[in-house]
């Protein structure tokens, strides 16, 4: 893929539009600014570059001509901006059609832009995708490029997504904390992690482990069917080996039909635009799986959390090496659609351990398209993941992870003896 | 209370017993594995000390017996375990009565405990008071202290106790990301934090604020009566102004009566040996919360998240000014119990802004007392802390507190305007 220009068409009008114009969409992420600020810095070295606007809240913002003239930003606070988490210019649940699409190239086109570059998942791919389309029907010179962003890695082509190293890491250190907290006043513990079909962000619970005793000891992800019976019995089996046990689940779990867990219960379910039941913002499926286990085990001590947008969004948790991809993704697709005049979407590709490159590829190989966790990433037990998984995983959550450290015991004779 | 050797009562035998038994009690905290290698290597340095027992999970492990030999674990190990957050002992909810305290006293003395250092909350305090009282019954030459410790800081003496404020950091952090979150994608969005009579943790989310428009909006102590039908004009009033709203509150809100909201609707509430309603490891309040909201309101995007055990054992957020405390009270029990020769509690109590000074105070007078939220720390409004509680509670968040940027916006003239 590297270097083949002619996979990315180019449009043919020659009129240069010389407006940069940013956008976010979808869920916010850890590093989401470290983008926008990564292209607006970029954008701003070529002479070809009149002005760089940033669309408010995502293609919301588009339709409605509501930007800002990043332009007038100072270096400084583009920085201070970039280490902040959550999408600074706001972003949207909107998920265009052709028609929406349709009024954002009008919009494109009445502010001469040139350039747009949006930040999102893979719906966000597919609005590119689309507007791109419009632009090359309508002979208008526009560079459009699609900038990977989400925390539930599952952008197909991507090695791994920016946002997605963060989170992973803020479940980890979740899992490890949960670990201790479960040792020291033993029970059952079930946290839900977010990932409506993929399960790598439950999966990097698991990467809070470091003795074979520490949980989570059972980890549920999407990519398998969830049994309730076998998860029963899963847990009664821990729970029996260690008189405790920490569960990580996906709140994607479904069974055979396809149908999710949580819309068994929901006596009101939620769906959102693309008819999606609503699984976050809400404590629903940790509440049903430990209900059934105080049921069916006659266990005292059951817990249950639902991680919540904390995964996303909580300040003070970041990974390096995402932070420094996610600003990487950004400046290369400006130099993508500078130097090399390509429509595309920005990729990760790993070149070693660790070390990524980053390719255009075209629009269409990663739009509406979502990648799941490849089997080899999944033990056969369908409840844990490999060391392939954690060799995969472990250089994302970048440096200074914390370490857990146990007494050792030496046990003292007892002397009353039961008495 | 300083130099006030006669207010803490010596026992009369003349016995010398070597040994030092430490033991950690209820919920764990980010630092309580200060205390307790306080504890442990000051001991050390004591002539009289000729081994240094750890009971593992509490008071449980003392009538059980079951005693880790502290005195045979290299320096290194305990500095790593000071730095892991939960209690590496681990702990127990058993709450002592007159019988179980007296076995407790009879598996020190056959141990010749010369020393018991109990870290816990007020339950805790109360079980070294009677432990002591029965070693003064018979006779025997005990010193009995207690080091604090609960994320809830609701001992009173106390300025604050050690734990509150790493749980506190954890709560402002995660409300600055939930804040920069639901800006990005707007809705209501609510918080349910840990504590059920003192509302100092859900106050803490206050430290997240940083412009006057952010969230948390609105927060709800237990020190105020909860009526459904204020918080929902509450909310209403917020959404209008700001088209969004960030609401943290007490898992233990109750209403006039006395009764947790929570308690309303949970078909089958849990209740621990203490007859109180099981109020954490649930994601009820919550669901009940954004429920009334949705119903109440209309407003599509009502998010809510239970903190959860996070609050408490996540790893990779703690204040530096908690962990240095946390040793120091584990240090100054052993120095007040060997040079002092005396039982108590040790007590934090703030000198300047920001100084801490440490003092033992008798038993009874910590020991089954619970504080709260002084008025003062209340906005009148009562859904908002005061200047004065962001004033007590900054410094204890300690060094390199997160911050979270703005882009300053710089409108670009709509062309097409709504056309």
């Amino acid at each position: 893929m590297r270097g083949a220009v002619g996979a990315c068409a180019k449009k043919e009008s020659s009129v240069f539009h010389g407006k940069v114009l940013v956008a976010q969409g979808g869920g916010p992420t850890a590093v989401i600014n470290q983008s926008m600020v990564g292209a607006v810095l970029e954008s701003r070295k070529f002479r070809a570059v009149e002005l760089i606007y940033g669309a408010v809240h995502g293609v919301r913002g588009i339709v409605d001509e509501d930007f800002y003239d990043l332009t007038q930003e100072t270096t400084h606070n583009l920085e201070m901006v970039a280490n902040t988490p959550s999408s600074a210019l706001g972003s949207t649940r909107d998920k265009p059609d052709l028609k929406y699409c349709q009024e954002i190239f009008k919009v494109l086109r009445a502010h001469e832009i040139g350039y747009f570059f949006y930040t999102g998942g893979n719906d966000s791919s597919d609005t590119v995708r689309i507007v791109n389309d419009e632009a090359r029907k309508a002979n208008y010179n526009l560079r459009c490029i699609h900038i990977p962003k989400t925390i539930d890695n599952d952008l197909v082509e991507n090695d791994h997504t920016p946002g997605f190293p963060s989170a992973a890491r803020y479940v980890a250190q979740a899992f490890m904390g949960i670990n201790l907290d479960n040792a020291a006043l033993p029970g059952i513990y079930i946290g839900v992690v977010m990932g409506r079909h993929a399960g790598f962000l439950t999966a990097a619970s698991a990467l809070g482990k470091k003795f074979s005793d520490d949980g989570p000891h059972l980890i549920y992800m999407p990519e398998r069917v969830f049994e309730i019976d076998r998860f029963l019995s899963d847990v009664k089996q821990v729970y029996e080996r260690h008189g405790r046990c920490v569960v990580a689940v996906s709140e994607g779990i479904h069974d055979a039909s396809g149908q999710p867990i949580i819309s068994r219960l929901a006596r009101e379910v939620e769906r959102d635009a693309h008819g999606n039941v609503q699984l976050s913002g809400s404590g629903a499926l940790a509440d049903l799986l430990t209900q059934k286990v105080k049921d069916a085990l006659k266990i005292t001590r059951v817990r249950g959390d639902t991680l919540g947008y904390m995964q996303r969004s909580f300040i003070g948790c970041v990974s390096d090496v995402d932070q420094n991809e996610a600003r990487e993704v950004g400046e290369k697709a400006v130099q993508y659609g500078m130097f090399g005049d390509r429509d595309g979407s920005v990729t990760i590709k790993r070149t070693g351990h660790y070390s990524v490159d980053y390719e255009l590829v075209p629009l269409e190989m990663v739009a509406g398209k979502t990648r799941t966790m490849p089997d080899a990433f999944i033990a056969p037990s369908g409840h844990d993941v490999t060391d392939e998984f954690r060799l995969y995983l472990r250089p994302l959550l970048g440096k200074g992870m914390p370490d857990a450290h146990r007494l050792r015991p030496n046990k003292v004779a007892k002397i009353l003896a039961g008495g």
